[in-house]
């Protein structure tokens, strides 16, 4: 029925490495569908300079594509010189959806640098991104207050994205990159593991849609991402007991 | 009530002046409550590298603020040597909307640039902004259209947006800039004039909405842009009749 | 006789709003002919690191023009990413002209920020940046002095700019763009208001000049000075009484 | 002995994925002791400007490093808005071996970009870069001469490179990260399969040294190259015969 | 009486060495006083792209200061990534001083690139260019004229610059660096080998000057002038018979 | 024999000429066959933030030529607004060669800065570069060491470097422009006056070389920096007598 196979409300196979790289705090590789994204989360022990002294922390991240992880060859930023815009909302999106679920009061004066890297693009890739920033996060995290450096776990609601759009009339689930490519309308909706809304983004690329359209879409996400915390919560648990 | 007196469901004043500006195609300085934008929209005729050819133009926005619009003043990103990411944000989803209800197909190889520069600032620039673009836009095309430069005017949709969030644990219509700065949940919302969604960006800022919650801000979102559409008619066929 | 009807010595008209935008500490837009600049002085608490723990004031101008302020639309220097020579210069005579007139010992340690905005450009956009300037630095220390914060007001001259210049072999005052555009000779006087010069450039741009030709010019310069010192007077103390 | 055990004439375990990443005409991802480095090599239809209709093709390396491939987070080079000389360096070292043994006469009006991305650094990422960048590079070409495009394989010698350095007095092969830390001097040096020079780059770090010492370094890189040519052989034959 | 014995309207040393390098087309260093600026002009047979195909030429300037050609190291601006305003000021002022005595209708469609190196500062670096450049640029074009690429000498009017300032209250000729620190009035004057103004720039830095203080002023230029234009002849002359 | 009638073994004529600049603590202009590069060595009373408080010093080279250094004008990197890949390559390699033989830890907490402008090119200004700045810095740590800044000079070991190559399949000292530019492999040695290896860069262009050959080529560099550090000596001890 879609390109690839699946029904509409299906999600693509997804899967967690972690520890792929071996310095950073938290590290997980997630491959969903053809989507490989690398994210390292770094704790660093200071704060940017308008949060000293507060007793705060902070979360940013950064975000960005390998030149050869999309089917032609993208000029790589640093040698543009700036950042695109794509590239700035992205990680503006991966930060606000973090602080959204963590609590910055309660990891002292450090900040939680939030690294994704796409090796491989077929769709998805930001909530790909927010959804594996979450588990490395966690990992990160956890260490720090098994460690005794954070009195508790800063996080107690799950957290994670997915995709839902509107292609040749027909709502679906996670789209990949050539459902993506001609969608009508094309929406990222994060969420924490109980269904509560923390970020929406959608936009109608050729048509205006509805409130039924909308509800219907909604409808689609809540599904899936109930499927992907159940992923997230396997895990990070089967990580903690080891 | 609220911080200015205003009912829950209740819009700022909103106000047009047209050809504030000589040169351009279209020209319009939006004043809606504390904030004012100067709009200026024009047509040039070459289209960007990858559409030549194609015999179809290309919109674009650019968005600024000019350093002293804030209580507090900023530096100029021309002095940065770079664009914030909340700019790229904000031009990218002007550019996005607009386009949603022109049809490109219809203006030939030409480039509409739509310049929104935020004069003072008093929360919502980036509604005002996609608001007023409407209306210049439809101004400057209406002119080529009407000196036979393109047949069709190439609208025919109207195009406004506004905010709506949850303050307070109240959702309210329309969030000035102390609302807007403490609000639980912030969402724009851009639609058609017979209230179809063309955007919708909703952010938990400190707490996670639910599905209910959503419906109630799509519900105030209606309300307003059937008043603000109205005002843009007036406006337009004033303007035309002159 | 001139392009549009001037006398050889006649100025443009010229109106002063003031309080155009709210928050800065001085903010007027001025109207000079067909040009249109919106300056904002800011007062800021705080000086550049080379003047620390001097107990004296800095004062720097930036200046800008809109994409769509001339007939046809400039570029961004946000998007160049880097400045002009033109506006560098015309920024630096700003800064200087009011460092002339304004003693920076007696402001404590802060700094005026300038900003001047061309919104439309219709010749002589830098003398009328530096006219209106001097306006709004007034407003703003004069505000300054009444609260106490500053001991006496730091200014005991007037300050103003004007254009003159050589089209069609005549020496005339007050250049609108088109005579500007065809000047064969080009030169942007400022003066206090008792007639000394604080800043003279002049150029040749096809033809050069000789002594006796100068002195003409410098003679138009000090009639058209004597007149915009009236006005700035007159929005000055109107501004007072209120 | 060393501080991994090694003798001083031993490598690193070295191995090779081929296509890691499923797009590029060439992936290779090398895992070198610690350091992880991720190749893509994609061929591009099109040359720069100064080679255009001149019948030959161009080769040209960039390299990266992800921020946290390091023990400590690294700034991205695109948020720095410029690249380090070190990747300068190392990028122009890759292009200019590669082009030592791959004929650019040979491959048509065509551009081979190799991308080196380090995943993770614990010594070589240079040496680990040029090496995996031979086995990627002759992949892409081989698939296009077996497509018909090229007609005959333009690589007619094998290419390998490997650090060797004096540490504590002691000459020694493939120096990781620690042994480079410390190194008095530090070579890398880049050979044919047949032992041929292609580049050698030696610096003495702290201490001077003497053509002696410099002959029993390139004695202990010819031993290594010898080796790592072999397994290159393997990879690539192996990869043929899929 | 000044700071280094010379009198009020006493120019200091001036010296011409042409063909300090091989390559221009005119090369010439002078060393004025203890400022030595390195000349070069280049003719390039092209021209930017808003001339071509209008069978003109262009004459542009650049001119930079090695670091350490001053008391203090300053910062290279390749380092800085763009040119300050001072730097932008001066290359405008030179190539507009040199184009208002070459006629651009007559050297073909070919830039004339005009490179100011300054070696060593001690005041009056904008003159000593200016005076340099036309000596260089008069060399290029007369061999261009002989070698019949160009019909006739395109220059008919000499072209000298020097300063004059108001010091200590006493206005003086071609202020060395000392003069200049201390100055009230400083002032930059370009003129033709008979005295007509091609740019006249004068600034208070302290006081306001009057037109009888600027009337000695140029009196004092004219005189300097003179002198340096006999000089300029004198190089070019015994240039040509060789 | 060779393109400009030297044997294979022959240096080009070498000058220094000290103080061409007169306010750098060193200053050489070393003029080496057709090339002329102006070193200009800076004491600076501070080091970069990394190693404050450290009691050590630290030093650094910036390179750079002049735009018509050539035989074409370059772009200026300051105009490009970046640095190329090769002039990073040459600065690194000439303040590491300084740091090779000087000893940090003996100067205290103070930069050196060595500045290397090239004014005409024509084949070796690195290694120009690199013997002109060992001469710069001799004098201007001797100059501090006599005035007892320093207490004993942090010298011991002379610098210099000589190029090497295989042009036309024969192995030869000291390449010219034209040498260089044909040359099938290119060498720079950096030794010290003892003829030990500070560093060496040896680069196949277009043929892979052997050990054999590498000995012929470093038998040569040997004999040439033999005869240069010479003069060095000469020019050294003839500065310290005045």
């Amino acid at each position: 029925m879609r390109v690839d196979g699946r029904k509409l409300d299906e999600l693509r196979d997804i899967d967690f490495t972690t520890n792929f790289i071996k310095y950073p705090e938290g590290s997980v590789l997630i491959e969903w569908g053809g989507t490989k994204v690398l994210t390292n989360v770094t704790i660093e022990e200071s704060v940017p300079h308008f949060l000293r002294g507060q007793n705060e922390g902070w979360i940013t991240a950064e975000y960005a594509m390998l030149p050869r992880s999309t089917q032609d060859r993208n000029i790589r930023e640093s040698r543009k010189g700036h950042l695109s815009g794509r590239t700035m909302e992205i990680q503006r999106l991966i930060g606000r959806s973090l602080r959204g679920v963590i609590d910055r009061k309660n990891i002292g004066e450090r900040t939680l640098w939030v690294d994704c890297d796409v090796l491989q693009a077929n769709g998805g890739t930001r909530v790909a991104s927010i959804t594996s920033s979450f588990v490395a996060a966690y990992i990160a995290l956890n260490k720090f207050t098994k460690k005794g450096k954070i009195d508790n776990l800063p996080i107690d609601k799950f957290l994670a994205a997915v995709s839902v759009g509107i292609v040749d009339g027909k709502p679906m689930l996670d789209l990949c990159y050539e459902e993506d490519y001609k969608a009508d309308v094309d929406m990222n909706v994060v969420m924490t593991g109980n269904g509560d809304i923390i970020e929406i983004q959608g936009t109608a690329e050729n048509e205006p849609f509805n409130r039924k359209e909308l509800d219907k879409l909604l409808d689609l996400a809540e599904t899936g991402i109930e499927k992907i915390v159940k992923m997230q919560r396997e895990i990070i648990f089967s990580y903690e007991d080891k």
